[in-house]
């Protein structure tokens, strides 16, 4: 890299002051000057440490542990819905891949949690153009009965719409829900859509509808619906929710647009089987330094029941796991590094608000998860202490030869590690996935290994286990300032 | 096109004895020169034909025929297996809307054959990595009552393997027959790897075999099984098939590889329903010279249960019946063209049987099948009597500003007019659609309107208008030559 003269006043100035007084394009001349900046500032150490991370992302990128755990998981053990026997083999699964692995302190740690599991799951149009539906119900949906359910369905095209049924329009038929789901790189259509099936039932029920049927939260054409939890309200009683694959949806809104009513016969027979045991499986990599604290690493170990779970969420079990293992094998950290292989997310997030109860009297420093797939990481985002700058750009540097950008939003972190960063009030960085293909296959039978690209999983592995080598052998102060 | 000399040697012999003595690098540079010389034979009617003949290509191109005939079966009828109430639903609509768009004689054939229907299907691997998968029953396939069969599996990575086996080594056991099936463009890897389909079942079945599960016979990476007709021989008893979805397959291979014995539990409960009624519809657009035999153009109507049959064959029914549409609406050809929506073809080709038998003494002179979906047609292929050369070139000349090649292979004609031609001993044209797709869809759940490509589906429309424009206004001999 070329030397570059700094003007002092930029030197002088922090990033965060200077925001607010400039515009994008001086940003970007900025931006470009501290690149620079950032190299010289590098003391031999700095250089000799940047020469360390290159030969680890070499390694990390040459990975394939990740790709072996996800193999392991989806074939010897495949669904592994949370509170079921599929979990516990699963957990067990873990703990000896963990030991073997070299970790400290494996272990798991259980709880208790309501458990929903599936029954039969059928959908036919009855008139006035008979034929079969692909169908699966939502978690928590209420069951029609072995007999089942006929009804009119009564069609609106958003979420909108459905919230501005009048009350009671709904009596005893059947509410559908459509909406025009399109892939996006960083998942937020989910949070545009997804909401069909977080709310839309508890909607419907309030209304007086006999149960609901939404287009799937998803953004592939193929006839494996998604399911996913929903929740209804305390006091609201459950009814029968099941999601279409979005070939089935837009067919049955092709016969809705002919005019003519259109009937539909739901048979959804889930059952709610009462308290099961679920469980987070834990593991460490130990520091040298116990006063600083330590680094938290998760993904999720449960699993949708519909398919193997691979890139939901065994290839976050992977990308951490290797990464953590990459830095174990070069050398002992100063921070500790704990792995968080937790149960119960898609039901609830019960093995997340589990350790963040338990482990919270635990020093604590940073939380990362890993929880969307196994395609590339794009970008990455912090959240630490304002004196913690210096470690945030050597971060965002080190990662530049991944192909990886640095956002502009601060890391929140994923759905296991909320609990712990809400109580400890943590410092978080979020290495973003590419999620242009994820709602294609997420909460599907279509969940399973061949979606695995084994060299996006790889450039996952590099780009963690370059974070958690710099952070891990860091002993900056990353005590977040108090929340107001 | 420029004015070529053509040596008077190439003019005088035919093709196909040159063909014997001259290099490939020889024809090439021949197939250039004649493509001038057909340019210099044509009269000036056939040049005002050929004017005629953009025209219709342009229009043609612009069609919504086909797209809606494949929107209405598939939205409208769905799933229309042969032998039942889907398919006759399906007759019914096929009338109607061959009569609205002016077609004349129209009729319903029908005749009755032996129907067997799809019960419960699952598959499970009980020990030593329980999961579920994905699987559907084979056409024809036995029964293993509802309590199931659990056995042992025996892994035969491809057909050749499980002929290898010694009789009696598979007595009581579960053969499970893999292959590596490839996407190609002329669909031949059907032919080298579906006989794991077509024959292994019987072959398992001889070799004491208490059931089969085989890889699906397709090209995707979906949870969705492709089914498909297999056949026992006389006096085998037929054994409980499945296919597996392709994901699954994989699974259970990486399972198998690891060493231990596989157990499998199969339900799959299908039922033979005695002799149904079917039928062929049957329309036409009557030709001005009765004296010349009739052009009949055939897809069929029927499709398996588990998709809405969009590419197997509600696009072969819209692509024909566009085309002759179109034709009709430029001007009543010399021919009759007679549109053949045949009933019955995926288990055992009872409605194209039942059209060669019935209508062998009509005055046909040549057959044309769309059964391979709804992707572009790329290369077109004769079988004409050898007098009908410069039709055929015409023909393959008029196909050049659409992208289609021509092939060496002789025609051959689709599975529903196999009966015809062979009883009537008759010309044939085939327009080979691109089949890089067609496996991943093929007889699977997939198989919905949204895998339609609309302008896809016109090249083929505008194709098929040309080559039944062309012949249906020719008067041509079409008479083949006395079989050898």
């Amino acid at each position: 890299m070329a030397h570059v003269a700094i003007p002092p006043v930029r030197r002088k100035r922090p990033l965060a002051k200077r925001k607010r007084r400039v515009s994008q394009q001086d940003m970007r001349k900025i931006t470009k000057l501290l690149a620079g900046a950032t190299a010289l500032f590098l003391s031999t150490s700095a250089l000799a440490d940047n020469h360390d991370i290159a030969a680890l992302q070499t390694k990390a990128l040459q990975d394939d542990i990740a790709y072996d755990i996800v193999e392991g998981l989806t074939t010897e053990i495949g669904p592994r819905q949370a509170g079921t026997e599929a979990e516990a083999r699963a957990r067990n699964w873990a703990v000896a891949k963990l030991k073997a692995l070299g970790f400290s302190n494996v272990r798991n740690e259980a709880y208790l949690m309501p458990t929903w599991v599936r029954g039969a799951e059928t959908a036919s149009v009855i008139s006035p153009y008979p034929q079969k539906l692909a169908i699966t119900a939502l978690g928590n949906s209420g069951s029609t009965g072995a007999q089942g359910l006929t009804a009119e369905l009564v069609y609106f095209p958003t979420l909108a719409d459905l919230m501005a049924a009048p009350d009671g329009s709904l009596d005893g038929k059947i509410a559908f829900v459509s909406h025009e789901m399109k892939a996006t790189q960083d998942g937020s259509s989910y949070g545009a859509f997804g909401p069909a099936r977080f709310v839309g039932p508890n909607i419907a029920a309030k209304k007086g509808a006999a149960a609901i049927v939404i287009r799937s939260a998803g953004t592939d054409h193929h006839r494996n619906p998604h399911t996913g939890n929903t929740n209804f309200e305390e006091g609201v009683t459950p009814i029968p929710a099941g999601a279409l694959s979005i070939p089935d949806a837009e067919n049955l809104v092709r016969m809705i647009e002919r005019g003519k009513p259109v009937e539909l016969k739901l048979v959804l027979t889930p059952q709610n089987i009462g308290e099961q045991e679920s469980g987070n499986v834990i593991a460490e990599l130990p520091g040298s330094d116990p006063s600083l604290g330590m680094i938290v690493i998760a993904c999720h170990l449960d699993s949708w029941d519909l398919g193997t779970g691979a890139i939901d969420d065994a290839s976050g079990c992977g990308i951490i796991t290797a990464a953590a293992k990459h830095v174990m094998a070069a050398g002992q950290p100063k921070r500790t590094i704990r792995l968080l292989w937790a149960g119960a997310e898609e039901v609830g997030l019960w093995g997340g608000n589990a350790y963040g109860e338990a482990r919270k009297g635990d020093n604590h420093a940073l939380a990362m998860e890993s929880d969307f797939g196994a395609d590339r990481v794009w970008r990455v985002e912090f959240n630490l202490p304002e004196s913690a700058k210096p470690l945030a750009d050597r971060i965002a540097n080190a990662l530049q030869p991944l192909g990886i950008g640095r956002g502009q939003q601060p890391a929140t972190g994923g759905a296991d590690v909320q609990a712990i960063i809400r109580n400890n009030n943590l410092a978080v960085i979020d290495l973003q996935q590419d999620g242009t293909r994820y709602f294609d296959l997420h909460h599907t039978p279509d969940d399973t290994l061949d979606k695995i690209d084994p060299e996006q999983l790889r450039q996952n592995v590099a780009a963690w286990t370059t974070v958690l080598s710099i952070v891990g052998n860091s002993d900056a102060d990353l005590t977040m300032p108090p929340k107001e």
